[in-house]
């Protein structure tokens, strides 16, 4: 259960009391406020404030675009352009807070999404508590064997048994270690900054999370990828459900033309066209390494 | 007079249907919400929306630090604490979208602050307004004798006389040629992103600009600094306003530790504490430049 | 002529004493360094100093994905793969430093471009020269009839003619106030910072700009780009013909991917194996706006 | 030793052939090229490459400033100005390369500093060595009971032990079962991006970071400081030692301006300008709250 009771009081507190605003404000996005959505063990992901909706997009869009946007485009219509033309500055003018709680491995991908703002957890100046994530037994599988990185096989019976078991007892060692090292039962007690060293990177850290509209979806189509790890999609996922209730015609056409979208080489682009002219076009005369050909080949049959 | 008929129709029409939110909110801001506040002769500034207050600071931070921070200080010292020791990222945690207009010379200045988004009205696709920054006889001043880039002495009579002239008259004709080019009154009419070249520096334009508080602070900071032009000063001195009245606590901060705090080299730390113990320091013992000690002398006397 | 005596003078000396270096040297991009090439009228851009070349975007990748990328493939293979799956970490490790002179109205367009360095001549210390961007006959047109931004038609004759005219006197007439207004014979002069306020868009300006090949390669995608203004895409097409010889490997991979590249959205991919099973499509049946449609036929007719 | 054979031959293979350049070099810091420089107990960094000198970051002020600088002040005066009026972009125009090996808790501060550029090691990829960070007993130290988050005094003999004992024996163990669940002997095998998560944040890590001068000299204010963990603070002095070799003049004047500067409130200001006129001023009467007054007395005495 991520969330205490004195959490979930606070939550509950902090839905109670609606203030007037003038500001763009999406209903959709007010039911989703404050309130946890489970990811993961222990983890979870909150949406803490917002800022803009579809029409605060479209409005940007306008300013720069000017009169001559006016009549000839609705803004489902505006949307969809600026979003197969790549002009992102008028997605930038929304922006997201988040309160993530997830374990440590996935916070360091994560913070790799440079053009955010954060505030983590300090375990200089605050103890951690003892919350690791443990995989459900069906999501322990082996190293894929046709991608480099990737998951394959899950792992069955004895060995993941015995998987499992390493992960919750190297878990719980580590953490009755790192209260021992702080202990100052008759001790000095070891500084935070140090003994925080010995917790696994299994172990769960919390931010607050900041980043606009446009670059989120940089993050969501990167990490809700079928191809990203499983630990972090399932927040990426989170997020995007939230998103969608906050700017549905943005979303639908990210959803359109990222994340449903594929993007071809000029190599792909003259295949394509050979097959179109009704040419059988075999991986040796497209010009593509047997990779890339692979790739075209999943989506193109 | 910055504002049309229909533009004022249309920020009364946004002020009159509050709704209710969840969100953070600041009663400070809300009054300046989509009002013009008039800068130069034809420019301004409005908030259009923002994410967070004082408290959202104070969260963020309390998230970082932990239980530790919960009991010993209050609000406004937590805040102080931050700003002092450079802690700027519960400050990236609020957010503020302003619709600004402004020549374009101070556009230019004003850019240069990269982390920020921008969207700008774009001659390419409309056309601009025939609005250009005339400065009122008092701002016309001469280049500083002292400072190799501002202003000194203020021009008088003919002289003063025959800028204004100047500027006026190579404005209108300048926008006379523009409409002009433009024109298809039996001709082609020469593109938008062509016929804008024609135009100078003083021209208006207009954008949408949101950025994060940190870096509005650092914004403010540098342009609302008696050394800044007084073109973006002014700009910056009316955002400034909002902000006092959004995050009173932070820009209370700020003003103390930023717009009225200095820094000393380890130099002039050395020189201060001679003269602390009683010693009478000159410039040639004092290891610095007479750039650097003219600097000195004018905080310390 | 973009160039003065001095200045090439100035680049002969700089080119004249090589000296012995441990770092990555790219033989292509040591051919252009300091070498002006001239872009419009009076422009240029030029090599000051780069960093890396096709083997350091290799090494930064294998540092990333270890042991179990040294064997597979060849550095051509590995540039293509990042390429492929936007793995854009390994290209930022390359640097370029760039001196360019350019119109005000381009300088605007570029930089918008935000993750870069930038040091530009500044109006408010130094007096700008009389040189301006007059268009070429061929290039100045008519607004485009098809798009909202572009160019269509050129001007001929008479329009044509006149055009020219006014950009010339203008520029002219502006000049010769600017330098009147700064002009201390028996008067005070005006301040640089103001008088440069009367200077149009077309006045020669310049900077050293500074970018990783990353975001270089963003910028080329965008302004190479054949919707591009034609007076900053001769800029792009400039810097590529130096990055061509400078990352040939990375540059190859860059043109199949981004330049003669496109991005599909579900509704087009859905299109295009509906044809490839041998089914006629229309706009009507495909999901598609007019619009999208369009430009869904340029590519595939 | 964190190096190889094998690397160690690496370097000297790398720094065997000089190759001539046009580019701006610095005899300081081709001595360091590739070179390891040790820190704790299996880290290092290693300059990689560089981009520019001294020389450089005068050629852009002086583009900027134009002919107004030409001949008023030399270079280290120049520098000097630069550094203290906060001119930062002409130090965005050296650029530098490392090679870093260190612990993980510290590469979870390091990558804070959003404004550079990363290639770390991945664990997806490749599986990581057995290498743990275990600090030297006088490193051990208490939390410190007049900071948040520093360090107090030293641990000794049995804690000390103890303390010790218990990160080296989780580190093997959380190690060895890494590999248990790694390995393929009669069974699938853990896919290398889960069973990472078992091991200890004081495993080594490595990456390549590149980064400007301007937010370099940032990252060393702020993790060469006194109050930064000593385990980020031994790579900021070792980095710092190269930039004193590459750039002597700019790294004169940040040692001068920010790591020997202090930064003074208003209310600071006030409180010296009184004791300075021979008035003795205590806490309560100074407006600062305690611990800004003991801040206040650590530099003033």
């Amino acid at each position: 259960m991520p969330l205490s009771p004195d959490q979930l009081a606070e939550i509950e507190a902090a839905r109670a009391n609606p203030l007037p605003t003038l500001r763009a404000t999406s209903p959709g996005m007010e039911a989703h406020l404050y309130r946890a959505h489970q990811v993961l063990d222990h983890g979870f992901i909150r949406v803490v404030d917002y800022m803009g909706d579809d029409a605060a997009i479209v409005q940007a869009a306008r300013v720069s675009y000017g009169a001559g946007t006016k009549h000839v485009q609705n803004d489902e219509g505006l949307i969809r352009y600026l979003m197969r033309h790549w002009h992102s500055t008028p997605f930038e003018m929304c922006e997201i807070k988040l309160h993530v709680k997830l374990p440590v491995f996935v916070a360091r991908q994560w913070i790799r999404h440079r053009t955010a703002n954060v505030n983590e957890y300090s375990a200089r100046y605050s103890i951690l508590d003892r919350e690791f994530y443990i995989p459900a037994p069906e999501h322990l599988a082996a190293q894929s064997v046709v991608n480099n990185q990737g998951r394959g096989e899950v792992l069955t019976g004895a060995e993941s048994a015995r998987v499992l078991e390493m992960l919750k007892s190297d878990a719980n060692r580590a953490y009755d270690h790192y209260e021992a090292m702080l202990s100052q039962n008759g001790q000095l007690g070891l500084a935070r900054e140090l003994a925080r060293m010995n917790l696994p990177a299994n172990i769960y850290t919390q931010w607050y999370w900041k980043v606009d509209l446009h670059n989120l979806f940089h993050f969501l189509r990167l990490r809700a990828d079928e191809h990203a790890q499983y630990e972090i999609r399932v927040y990426a996922q989170a997020i995007a459900d939230c998103v969608r209730d906050w700017v549905p015609l943005a979303y639908a056409a990210f959803e359109d033309y990222r994340m449903g979208g594929v993007t071809l080489s000029g190599k792909a682009i003259a295949v394509l066209k050979r097959r179109l002219a009704g040419e059988v076009v075999g991986q040796v005369d497209s010009g593509m390494s047997k990779g890339e050909w692979r790739e075209f080949l999943e989506v193109w049959g």
